[in-house]
């Protein structure tokens, strides 16, 4: 069954977030960037949750095009690329801090990863500055 | 081309967080109950972004195994249903507020309606209470 898409265009704010990195597998993507300082193609492929090479393609294509990504040549190996978030991408640090709180609240599952939780309970504001200035937090 | 579904069980936050929130319209059904005060299946169907009734139907199932809605019977229509966020539900307050600020931010369409960004600026605090009160913010 094809699955109707949302008409993002209704102008709400959610809506144009959700436009941008409102699918299953986005906002993974970012997180692998801003938190785990994944940039290669091979490493964003390699993560935890089992993404496919033709959705990682059309997602990072995505969120180049809507300007939270940038592609470059790896300077130390020209036939392959280093993907960044750009600032852009950086600003929703508030957004992946909050969803990190609500989780660490509401996932009861045995092998639930509390590091991040518990970073982030311990110092909101110095995660959010760190992913930021593009640092690891 | 089937899309392959996110292992969601790998432990990670953000990774739970999006297995119960993170598709096109979950956020946006969450969003109708918890800002727009919508309670009811007909009203949901008739938001701003189009949902089809199959997906409606299903988002609510999902949103309820998930612990973030329920349902019971219309007090005043003994035929019809009213949904409610859950206090796991309202706890999404300071996720939407975050997206709604770095949307505010970032979405520079003509159309792009500013009263909750603006809301959301000037008393971010009064916004999230609100919400998880189960009032309108």
């Amino acid at each position: 069954m094809k699955q109707k898409n949302a008409n993002y265009d209704s102008g709400c704010p959610i809506a144009f977030a959700l436009s941008v990195f409102g699918d299953q597998w986005s906002l993974l993507i970012i997180r692998d960037m801003a938190v785990k300082g994944v940039h290669t193609y091979g490493e964003l492929l390699n993560g935890w949750e089992g993404i496919s090479t033709n959705i990682l393609a059309q997602r990072l294509k995505h969120l180049e095009e809507t300007g939270l990504v940038t592609k470059r040549r790896d300077p130390e190996n020209w036939r392959s690329f280093v993907y960044e978030l750009t600032q852009k991408g950086r600003d929703l640090a508030p957004v992946i801090a909050e969803i990190v709180l609500w989780s660490g609240k509401y996932n009861t599952a045995e092998h639930a990863m509390m590091g991040t939780v518990e970073k982030v309970q311990a110092d909101r504001k110095s995660f959010e500055v760190k992913i930021r200035n593009g640092d690891l937090p």
